[in-house]
């Protein structure tokens, strides 16, 4: 693209490393700004900045917080032993939103991803041994998403707690609620069948 | 959406402003700017607020520029004599990328919309006509997309320069070269008939 300004040039550049954020659309999201009050450009700039160097995560289970703990670690009423492994903060939200969870999580910061150079040091790994070595822990969830980088994660993990007494699981795969049979795929549909539940669990809610 | 730190929901609603943006993207957006090295993030934010706050226009065509005068209405080997009427600078891009174009361009702005409160007045419409006026010009091409606005603004300015002496066009609306007729909307494939050119010049690139 050739521009005729080296400012929006340089403005359309930087909004295009974004992830999914093509040229076309950052320009088009540079533009919007232009014609928008000064304002919004400064408060998106502040927001940014002020995250990315302020930005603290909890020293229990390394969410993103504003305090040294977390507010769901810091809740007493959440029950402690029962630790949910997750990839970020977005799988945080989605759980928490469901409202069936009342134990703590471990956000690991990524999965074990050799081609994108992410190797288990890069992750929160150790502090989740460790946690299990103080026996805080009896039950770890495996909640990552089931691609090959995150059964490697979970089967890195699963190796390295072995030798401790804790129950393992992974969140139940299967047909969605409300999904047709026909559409689902094949994977699913035999996991759901081979792992199928006592009729009466389905009755609750 | 229930965030566990104010410095991270603060800075996915402000990202969440910008068009086509939602909650959901811009959380992504944000997370990913979290994982990446603090300079991508000061970077972007100084980029947009360099451009917001020392963003100049062309005083001539209203295009963005880093000068008082853009590279085109600069450069003496355009036509000055023809201008094209564009709504914004993707459209100069646009037809600057052709390279069919020799004239100079006058950059609206935006188009006429009392929906989105934009009248003539919020618009580089009087530059236009003074130009006009000081018998600068001797042709217009209308460029704004043929929309209900767009032909609404061509009309406004339309009227304001019948008092004159010039040529006023509009760019050839048809079906695409490449495209099939059978696609076409009846419209378009309507206009191509009633615009026919001679076959002559179907055989220029």
């Amino acid at each position: 693209m050739d521009f005729s300004s080296k400012l929006l040039e340089n403005a359309v550049h930087e909004m295009a490393q974004l992830p999914g954020i093509g040229k076309r659309t950052a320009l088009r999201l540079v533009l919007h700004l232009l014609r928008q009050p000064e304002e919004q450009t400064t408060h998106l700039a502040k927001a940014l900045v002020d995250l990315k160097t302020e930005v603290k995560f909890c020293k229990n289970c390394h969410n993103i917080s504003d305090f040294d703990l977390c507010e769901i670690c810091a809740n007493p009423n959440r029950e402690k032993s029962l630790v949910c492994v997750v990839e970020d903060i977005r799988d945080v939200m989605a759980i928490e939103n469901t409202s069936q969870y009342r134990g703590l999580y471990h956000v690991l910061g990524g999965k074990i991803s050799p081609m994108d150079g992410v190797g288990p040091n890069q992750l929160n790994i150790t502090t989740l041994i460790d946690k299990v070595k103080r026996e805080e822990v009896t039950e770890i969830i495996f909640a990552l998403s089931s691609t090959m980088e995150g059964d490697t994660t979970n089967f890195y993990i699963y190796k390295q707690l072995e030798d401790y007494k804790i129950t393992t699981s992974t969140i139940a795969r299967g047909i969605g609620v409300g999904d047709e049979l026909e559409y689902a795929d094949e994977v699913t549909l035999g996991r759901s069948i081979l792992n199928r539940v006592p009729f009466e669990n389905s009755l609750k809610s």
